[in-house]
Formats: C-alpha cells, sequence, structure tokens
C-alpha cells in the first residue's frame, strides 16, 4: 500500500514539475515580447497574468523537487506529502471558490457605480460602432483607430482613369471629389481587378451594400450610400447585391406582447417598402438582387456556418461589446451580414464565380463587421481569390443632422432629419426651423465674420447634394465671408430648400412607379452575370 | 447664470428623488416576495442586489431632500451643492473604475486557482449536458434535477390503450416495458391529444428526432432513439421529421487547414451515410421528412430568429457551459435544435398545421435545449396550441458501452462499441473480449453467488435487444444465480452474439438496398399528411 501511495506521489510530483516548466516557459517568452507589451494593453494585461502564473510555478517547482527528493529518500514520508498537498490543494479550491463568489458580487456592485457616474464624470468621448454614433466625430482620428487607409489624391485618379476614362461616367462623383467617401481598405487592389478587366469578360469585382428596414420613412441619410453605390455600379459596370437585415432589426428592435404575439412580420414588410426607395434610387435591374435576409438566408448558409466556426465569442464581444443581457441572435448575427462578402454565398446570382472580390460601400460605422469578416476571410475562399477573400471597403463619412454636426441623422427623431415622404411644404419649415446655422447674430456681425460653414447644416447638406461645384464654391465664398449673393443664412436655406424639394419629388415620382410585382422581381433569385 | 444652475441643480434633485423612490419601490416588492427568496436562489440573489440599491437609495433620498431645501433657501449654494455631488460622482467613477480592473485581474487569478485544483478537491460529479456525460450516472437523481416526471405504470396504460389497443401494434415496445425510456415531459398532454383523434382526421401530434453526423459508421448506441422513434410513429401513425445536424458537427468538430479549406463537406456527406442508416431502420416514408441542417435551414429561417431573440448570451451559457473562447455559433446552435419543435418550421410537410404538438423521443442528455425551447415556446405558436408550443419530450437511459457501464457509448472508441458495419467475426470478438462481465472470478464462486446483473453489459444489452420478455426473465434468473442454462458469463456472451450478429445483419441488409437517390427522396421537401 505505502510503495503504491509512493508511487503515486513521485507520478504527481513528475507531473507537478513538468507543468510548472511549461507555465515558466509561457512566462519567460511572454517576458520577452517587452516591446509588444510597451504597445499593446492587452499584451500587458497577459504579461501580468504570465508573471503571476511564473511566480507560482517557480514556487511550485521548488515544492515538486523537494517533493522528488523526499520521495527517493523515504517512501512513507513522500506519501504523507502528497495527501498534505491534495489537501493543501483542495483547501485553495475551497477558499478560491468563496473569494470568487465575493469577488463577483463586488464587481456587480462597482459596476452599477460606473454606469451611475458615467455620465458625471463627462465620459462623453466619440463612440463609433454599428449601433451608436456619438460625440464629435474626428474623421482622421478613426482612420487611425480603425486602421484604414485615407483615400488620396492618386487612388482618386486610378479610379477617374478606370471610371471616366471608360466612358462610363461624365465625373467623379461628388462624394468622391468632397472626401465623403474618405477612407478605405484595399480599394487599389479593386483597381487592380478592374485594370485587367478584358472587354465582353466577367466582371472584375461585385458590389455588397445592404440596409436595416427599421421604419418604413427612410430619410436622406439613409439614401447616401445608395446614391454612391448606383454611381460605381453604373461606373465600373459590375453586379450589386442589396442586404435587407430584417433579421437584425427585428434581433434588436423587435417586440412580442402576449396575446399579440411578435411583430417579426413587420419588418418583413418594411423590407418591401425600403427595397421601393432603394429601386426609385436607379439601379441597373438586370445587375442588381435585394434580398430579405429571412427569405434568402438558407442560400449563404453554409458560409454562415463557416464564419461562425472561425469567430470567437470573445472576438466578437470585443468588437461589438455584447451583455450576458443580449441575444443569441445578436452575438450570431455578425456572420450574416459578413456572408454576402463572398461570392459563394451567391451560387445563383453571381454564377459560382466563388473568387470573385467583393467591394462594399458603407458609413465608417459599420466597419467593425466587416474588421471580423477580414480576418478570417482566407477561410472561405479557394486559393485564387486576388484579396485572399478579404471584402473591399470604401468608407463615408456621417450624414450631419438638421439641429447640428454631431453623430449621424435618426429616423427616431422627426425633427433631425428629412424624409424622402416630406412635402415641399415640410421640407421648406424643417429646415427654415430646425437646420442649424453658422450665421451670426446680428446683420453686422455676420458681414463681418461671414458664418461658421463647419457647424452651418445647410452648407453641409449642399456640399452633399449640389452636383455644381462652381455653384458650391460661390455659396462657400459667400456665406463664409458675409458678402455677395448668398451673404445670409436665409439665401442659402431658400436654395438648399429648393434642391431638396427637386431631389424628393424626384424620388417620390420614380418611387410611385413601383408596384410590389417590380419590388418581387428585383428580389427574384436570378443570375446576374449573363 | 447662478439661476441657470440651480434651477439645473433642482431639475437633478427632483429626478434623483424619483430615481430613488423607483429603486425603493423595486425592492420593497421584492422583499415581500420573502417565500419565494426562500425557494429560489435566483431571487435570494436579486433580493440581495435590490436591499443594496434600496440602502443606496434611501440615502439618496435624503442627499436629495436636503439638496431640495437647500435650493429653495439660497440657489448659489445648490449650484454649489450639484457641483460637489457632481465632482464626488466622478470621483466614485473613477475609484469604481480602478476596484473593477482589481477585481477582475484577482477574478482571473482566483478562477485558475479553482480550475487547477478542482480535480483535488474530488469534484468529479456525475454530468450530463448536450456534450458530456461522465460518472456514474442516477437516473432518479437525474429527474429530480432535470425537473422531469417518471414514466408511471398509469401513463403507460394510456399508451398502451392508444397503440396496441388501436391495434397498430401488438404490444408496448420493450424500451417502454422495461423503462429504457424512463422519464418524461408532457406526455399525458400528448395522450390527451390522441384520444380526441377523429378516424381520418388529421394526426394528433408528430415526432421530432435527430442525429447529429460525426462519424460514418453508427454503433447500436445510436439506433436506440430511431428504433424506438419507428415505433412511436407506427404505433400512433403520425409524421416524423428527423433533424441532420451537420452545422453543429462542423461548429464543434470541423477543421479549417491553410491549403486544403475546411471539411464541411465532409459532415455533409456524413448526412448521406448515417441517411442510409436511419432509413434501413423502416420508417413509413410518406410520413418521414430527413433533412440536412446546410439545406433547409432557410425554411425555418423565421422561427430561429424568433428563439434567437428570446434566448440571452446568459441563459444559454447557464444551461451550456459556453467560454469566452466558444465560437459565435454554439450560442446560436441552440436555437437550430430548438426550431424543429414547432409545426411552423415545416410548413409544406406538416402543411401550414402551426398548433401540431411536437413529441421528441431522446436521450436525456439532450433535454436541456429542450428545457430552453420550452420555457420560451410561447412566443412562436398562436394561441389554440394545446400545449402552448411546448414540446412534448421522453427520454431514454444511455446505453452501456462495452467496457462498463458509465456515461454512454462513444463512437471515437473503436472497442466500446459494436458498430453497424460490424462482420459476424468483429461482433463475436468484441463481445468475448471487450464486454465487462459481472461474473464471479472462479466457477465456484459464480454458483454460489451468480453474476452481478447491474454491471454485467451482456446481460444489460440483452435487455436492451431482447425482444421476449420470457427468455429475459429465464437469463436473469439463470445467470443471476448461477445456475441453470444460462449461468455462466460464456453462455450469456454467446446468446448475445447470435442476437447482435442476426440484427446487424438485418440491418446491413437493409441498408445495402438504400441508393443514394432513395436518400435524396426522403430529403425532399414534401407534405407528410395528405
Amino acid at each position: 500500500m505505502a510503495a503504491l501511495a509512493s508511487k503515486e506521489a513521485l507520478k504527481a510530483a513528475l507531473l507537478s514539475q513538468r507543468t510548472a516548466k511549461k507555465a515558466g516557459d509561457a512566462a519567460a517568452e511572454l517576458m520577452w515580447a517587452g516591446v509588444a507589451r510597451e504597445t499593446q494593453p492587452e499584451n500587458a494585461k497577459l504579461a501580468k497574468v504570465y508573471e503571476a502564473l511564473a511566480a507560482a510555478a517557480s514556487a511550485e517547482t521548488t515544492t515538486a523537487a523537494a517533493t522528488l527528493r523526499v520521495t527517493r529518500d523515504a517512501e512513507e514520508e513522500a506519501a504523507a506529502a502528497a495527501a498534505a498537498a491534495a489537501a493543501a490543494a483542495a483547501a485553495a479550491y475551497a477558499a478560491a471558490k468563496k473569494r470568487k463568489a465575493e469577488l463577483e458580487a463586488e464587481l456587480e456592485l462597482v459596476s452599477a457605480t460606473i454606469a451611475d457616474n458615467m455620465e458625471a464624470a463627462g465620459e462623453q468621448e466619440m463612440v463609433v460602432d454599428p449601433w451608436t454614433v456619438e460625440g464629435k466625430i474626428d474623421y482622421d482620428k478613426l482612420i487611425d483607430k480603425f486602421g484604414s487607409k485615407p483615400i488620396d489624391a492618386e487612388l482618386l485618379a486610378r479610379v477617374e482613369a478606370l471610371t471616366v476614362g471608360a466612358g462610363r461616367v461624365q465625373a467623379l462623383h461628388p462624394f468622391l471629389r468632397r472626401g465623403t467617401f474618405f477612407s478605405h481598405r484595399d480599394l487599389a487592389a479593386i483597381c487592380d481587378a478592374a485594370e485587367k478587366r478584358t472587354p465582353g469578360g466577367p466582371p472584375p469585382f461585385y458590389l455588397y451594400t445592404g440596409r436595416g428596414p427599421s421604419s418604413a420613412a427612410m430619410h436622406l441619410g439613409h439614401l447616401i450610400p445608395f446614391m454612391f453605390t448606383k454611381w460605381l455600379q453604373e461606373a465600373f459596370d459590375v453586379p450589386l447585391v442589396i442586404q435587407m437585415t430584417d433579421d437584425e432589426k427585428f434581433l434588436w428592435k423587435g417586440e412580442y406582447k402576449d396575446g399579440e404575439g411578435d411583430n417579426l412580420d413587420r419588418f418583413r414588410g418594411l423590407t418591401y417598402e425600403n427595397a421601393k426607395d432603394i429601386i426609385a434610387c436607379g439601379f441597373d435591374k438586370s445587375k442588381t438582387f435585394i434580398f430579405s435576409d429571412l427569405d434568402y438566408v438558407g442560400h449563404m448558409y453554409p458560409n454562415i456556418v463557416r464564419i461562425w466556426k472561425a469567430v470567437t465569442y470573445s472576438q466578437a464581444k470585443g468588437c461589438f461589446g455584447f451583455e450576458g443581457s443580449s441575444n443569441i441572435g445578436q452575438s450570431a448575427f455578425p456572420a450574416i451580414q459578413a456572408a454576402p462578402s463572398f461570392a459563394s454565398s451567391f451560387p445563383v446570382p453571381l454564377a459560382g464565380s466563388d473568387t470573385l472580390p467583393c467591394l462594399i460601400p458603407c458609413a465608417i460605422d459599420q466597419d467593425p463587421y466587416f474588421r471580423i469578416t477580414r480576418d478570417i476571410a482566407h477561410k472561405l475562399v479557394p486559393s485564387g481569390h486576388a484579396l485572399k477573400g478579404k471584402p473591399a471597403l470604401i468608407h463615408s463619412k456621417f450624414f450631419p443632422p438638421l439641429e447640428g454636426a454631431k453623430g449621424k441623422m435618426s429616423s427616431s427623431n422627426e425633427n433631425s432629419a428629412v424624409f424622402l415622404t416630406d412635402s415641399a411644404e415640410a421640407i421648406k419649415e424643417k429646415i427654415t426651423t430646425h437646420a442649424f446655422s453658422g450665421g451670426r447674430m446680428t446683420k453686422a456681425e455676420q458681414e463681418e465674420l461671414g458664418a461658421d460653414l463647419e457647424v452651418d447644416v445647410s452648407y453641409q447638406w449642399l456640399t452633399f447634394f449640389l452636383d455644381d461645384d462652381e455653384e458650391l464654391a460661390q455659396i462657400r465664398d459667400s456665406y463664409g465671408s458675409g458678402k455677395g449673393d448668398f451673404w445670409s443664412t436665409t439665401l442659402v436655406k431658400a436654395r438648399l430648400i429648393r434642391l431638396l424639394q427637386e431631389m424628393v419629388q424626384r424620388h417620390q415620382e420614380a418611387r410611385a412607379v413601383v408596384t410590389e410585382e417590380e419590388v418581387r422581381s428585383w428580389m427574384e433569385v436570378r443570375n446576374l452575370v449573363v
């Protein structure tokens, strides 16, 4: 019996020694990476844990060595030591379990304190993620923070040569000329592909954009990506897929009421309503596929499963900030928005060309989704994909709300937006009453200083929608100096009102002729690359 | 300026008072529920949090009242107090943030200690969840722990009247007669529905079972639910859906290799291979739909989204024990296994009868999935569903592995199982060499004491597969006493070997005639309730 016990003790001691060595090695490795620790806060945190482990390991090694020596000397003694060690471990286990419960309770209280006092502490930072845009946005800082690249003059020239140069469009879109789309990932590689295109050959890439249908009334801000995508489609002559994330909207904003059921069908209906507005933007129908997730997910499911498999909950949480109280669809959803980045999600529309690169025009707040996608993209494509599966991105700034240029426009605040359903009268009233003015308090001051164009919403909106560069320059100079034809806010607002009334009326006319049947035909699963 | 500041302070004070009152009310409400707290540990935890809140709230109320009084007396003073309060809150915020970081660090270390010392502390409990079955299983304890109900004599008599009584089968299945299926949820309600059936009318419920296709070679343990489901289908004359969770298997066991890609298609292929074995069990084809998740998920997606929306990550984690390092598909998957519990997931196969109840035969380790499903089921069905959407369940014990009756059989250990592909020779060799024997060490001992039937795998397996109750009783008496025709292990093993050889040969013959085309026709989306 004693012999057996001591043999067990010897085994345990050897095992303990090996474990200790492994922990020590890991700690050493991490400590060597001293430079990385300086720059990366996660590494610093990890390093601390490993240091603690290393200390424990060193203690353990000592104990282990001692146990080993004693074992060799006197087997009975060793058995006793092993029993004591087991008892100590059991005690440590019990103590640690108790301490864990205490820590968790305190953590809960401390977290509540943080939440309660956050505002008072003046923590109102710039927040940009797929669900929140808050604070004053510094776009250069965003490029830094997100690790994307600015669209520079050289890249713009390449795009111009490939589009205007090919005779498909007259000029670069104002959103490019004026830096509304200001940031990108791998747009140069998309240009490479476009440059290799052969006449009559297959398209060099496809476009992917989308919309979360949360309200029937879309506003001007919602149009930005679609206006630009329409231009890209025409300028590059490429297929386009448009994802309607009715599932996402239900996961975040859906409701269930006892006796009434849920409102999933409401979001399905919104998909159809919003599709009409999208169709009214004038896409090339033969090259455009609009799909509802609720209807189409089955086709993408193998890719969704692959993306699920490749992304851990911690990664997704780090990117999107889920809580334990978030529903399990919210952590699953990133894969559903990622799936259309892969041509293999469209076996019929893109006719099985699994290596076709993808370009995604989107507001910069959607970038985190696609950063995760890009990280794991190589797992979803055959070799031979020019971008190793990574979707290319082209990012827009936010369209400022009427009341002032912070954050982005919201459809939940009626007065912060001009809706595509607004009457000419309503547009006039909204701009006149609510558009935040950068003009001065008195006529004299305005004539002396000119308006602050940076914060003047009417001027900002004109930079989005007034196509004529010369007129825009004239307004900028006149309003900015307080002299000339557009010296006052009233005059600038009048110009904007006229422009928006024309734009919205054109849109309403185009939308009015889109029938239910027409919507269904855009949403039919069909080949776009014949 | 001072007037404005004091107005703000007044507003803040009033708001603070309201918040305090709300928190106080909530705390009071919870403290009244004293009885609930005694019985439900979650409530006790919540109550603690609310008590703390109430204490804080009471302090806050006092402060607020004071602020209010002072405000009315002297506006300047109040402004100062408000500023001080803001500063205090900011300080509290900063301190709490610091403390939170400390707590998290300590928590990490403590958790590591727990993990390190768990084994030493002798914590090797019975573990039963959808992925782990460990330790000696106490089935009565499982019923208690899971909150299901034992299948009693009265319920068995009802089932017998509805099945044998209707002339569809000769006798109750041995798995019912011998308690292999031992536990249930709402089986009585299923009997209610069956009793109301009208001749020629629609089926009273449908059956749902499934399989995770992780290997081409299915073993005898895998057959248990299918053998029993086949009997249920025949005995109740009802439709059946069989889910092949190829997506699940990829999420848990899939692999990706650089240069080679992933093995998703392998699991797709296993679905087809396993479907052949399932078809060989002899189901009624006109009433049976086999589907692969990878192919069929699109049809169930609206229900999947509803289930996702209704389940929080914490709930799913509490039930299945995900980690941050688990992939995001693993936390999404419970909804995909839950969706077939609702008839509306089968608009074509079940022809839109959204209130049709569902009965799920499964091993008891799958119960946690369906407990969550049952909790949220009412959100997925119209009123008029007899079970408010809850799927009924009938649970089996585990089929013991060859080497001994702990845990369940595993297909990863070749010698722990008899496979459906094994030759007669292999079956003989496996039973002879590996089946754990409850017989005694010597002939004399065996004749005196008889075998320990509780641990004798050969005898246990006979209770599963030997249909003849009389012969089984004879073997039990003879082997258990060490006297008569089956007094020794060798004789009992010989009987088992003959039985299994016949069974497996019959299965292999039935499987051999199942063509690829035949599999596809079982997997075709079609109406089962014409």
